[in-house]
């Protein structure tokens, strides 16, 4: 198929956008007359470092990030944050609040088990994640070193329509909906995101790190899991993934260009609108997370019938939309609908939706 | 500057195959009819698990990898196994064995000592790592869970001239010489590599490992830092860096096409006998490392005089020759040949030698 004819909801790796391709393979031999791929640089070569450090500049531009807090790029995936969290913020026997509202968060939750007393300061398990607490629902510990959440959740299609309210530093998830929306990066102790949704293929995490958090890491924790380090070190203790690091760079240009995250919000709500609005008259789909708490990003919904489902997601994939079952775990649809998905594609998807429905319902 | 008229002698990220490069840009925007470029691909789909269990089969294909072991794509680098393997590989109290030949091998021993009882097993640190202890100068504990080397010191430009012999199971990082000879794989207990030498753009870390050592992580191990975990999930325990992978892929071909394993260690042994004969010759520029532990890969040479050497660095740059200083702790120069440098590139790197030998020896 070609590319126009292909509309790709996946959760994760994502849709990037057509430019920021065009880019990347135009200059995939030849990086700006140096000769070379971004693919085969010294990570400490003049002509790298520049772009690194612009790169950095322009994540640091996009999200507003204050002086007070570092940029990092890792490796790892958001999995391995759920790890490196506990070894650097808390020390054995200290407490920490978590809030449970998906299936990462939950992963999150059992690994910082590991390291320390976890207090679930609130959870939607009871109601299969399709809910996010209030404020006042959540139970916090006056001794919480952080109080962590996931800001979205990919699989259950909701997302926290507040900030929490704490006194322990926030430690968020971000990996579903950042660069998606303005951010007050300076109410945050900690932001994490995989890269492969909003930023760039996958093999790239993203941390911005309050500085006055890091340095009090646990002895045992290995070499590559210490902020101060990675911080110390400008996230080259080693050879870091230079060429996501690349694609993130011209992931940002397109995001200048097009309004920035400012830009991203009007596009995403106009997106998520298409879906919901069709969704909440629909008497076929229904919508599967709370109404007060719906994600922008993962829009998830099923005829409650499965069998009506597996039709419905052949129907769409035989239309060129790819990715819209939902995931494994909990069945139905999904249709991620991330920065790069043109809002062509929403139309398209709302249209195969109206059509199936008046085959199928009666 | 045009591509041809470079030569890259980057120790890594390195020079990948021109052949390589111009299939990943031709299907950048759309890989073989899907719509969709691999960086966009969900991990779970099958036209990726299609491209994952292909790239596997062939590595395993390319280094004869029996079946008592398993092939692991993770991140973080080599760095990231450091920690890795005595967290997954020993108790607390164990006593395992490390040969310290080289900057990589002491920071990787200095991290099992957080976690381990470390015998150095043979060191070449006094005489800064200009050799590679003989076998019979190991002292091997007769209780070690494992004994880990470095098989190419990148730094340093030397190389092991035999495999150990050991009771302990081999541990080994051939980050700098993987693919570029064949290796009898059954010899060893795990085998790592960072993939940003002969294999693929920097993020991915191929490791080897033989099924009988895993499953017994300890209990802090972080989650994403257990093998058991990954070999139980086929590396997609989460999303693997799938574009890295795909490069290895298209990388792979490229060995296949050019005689496999075998075809690749002529040609290095090639590339290096220009050098290394022209060094032996040379009154101006001598070779750093013991003549019996020679780099194949990274070839190290100095005049003796700083500014000259800086002179000479200077020279090679104006002609097209990138990154042949040597790394900043050692100094000197660094040829760094891998798989994807051609023999044209260090036939031109001689001649300038040459032509700058002429120019400054009395």
């Amino acid at each position: 198929m070609k590319r126009e004819e292909v509309f790709n909801f996946s959760a994760g790796p994502s849709v990037l956008p057509t430019p920021v391709l065009e880019r990347a393979a135009s200059e995939l031999l030849n990086y700006r007359g140096s000769g070379m791929s971004v693919m085969e640089m010294s990570h400490r070569s003049g002509v790298f470092m520049e772009l690194f450090a612009e790169t950095k500049a322009r994540l640091r531009a996009a999200l507003s990030v204050p002086e007070t807090h570092e940029i990092l790029f890792l490796q790892g995936g958001a999995s391995l944050q759920f790890s490196m969290i506990p070894l650097n913020l808390s020390a054995e026997g200290d407490t920490v609040d978590y809030a449970v509202t998906g299936n990462f968060a939950r992963i999150a939750c059992r690994e910082a088990e590991k390291y320390c007393r976890v207090n679930v300061a609130a959870s939607s398990e009871s109601t299969d994640f399709d809910r996010i607490p209030a404020q006042k629902e959540l139970k916090l510990s006056p001794e919480a070193k952080y109080f962590y959440y996931c800001a979205n959740n990919t699989i259950y299609g909701t997302a926290w329509p507040y900030v929490p309210e704490t006194a322990a530093p926030l430690v968020c998830d971000m990996s579903s909906e950042i660069l998606s929306r303005p951010v007050d990066v300076s109410r945050y102790g900690l932001i994490f995101a995989g890269a492969q949704k909003n930023m760039a293929p996958a093999g790239l995490t993203v941390v911005i790190i309050d500085k006055a958090l890091a340095g009090k890491e646990r002895p045992v924790t290995p070499l590559m899991l210490s902020y101060q380090r990675m911080i110390d070190k400008d996230s080259m203790y080693n050879t870091p993934p230079c060429y996501n690091i690349y694609v993130l760079g011209l992931v940002l240009d397109w995001v200048a260009a097009n309004g920035g995250v400012a830009g991203m919000e009007k596009l995403k709500k106009q997106r998520s609108a298409l879906l919901y609005n069709y969704l909440d008259e629909s008497r076929l789909f229904k919508p599967c997370a709370g109404k007060d708490c719906r994600s922008d990003m993962n829009v998830t919904f099923r005829t409650g019938d499965a069998a009506l489902d597996a039709e419905f997601v052949k129907f769409t994939q035989a239309n060129g939309m790819q990715n819209v079952k939902g995931h494994r775990s909990v069945g139905g649809m999904r249709a991620s609908i991330y920065n790069a998905m043109p809002v062509e594609g929403v139309e398209k998807l709302v249209a195969l939706m109206k059509e199936f429905e008046v085959k199928h319902h009666v």
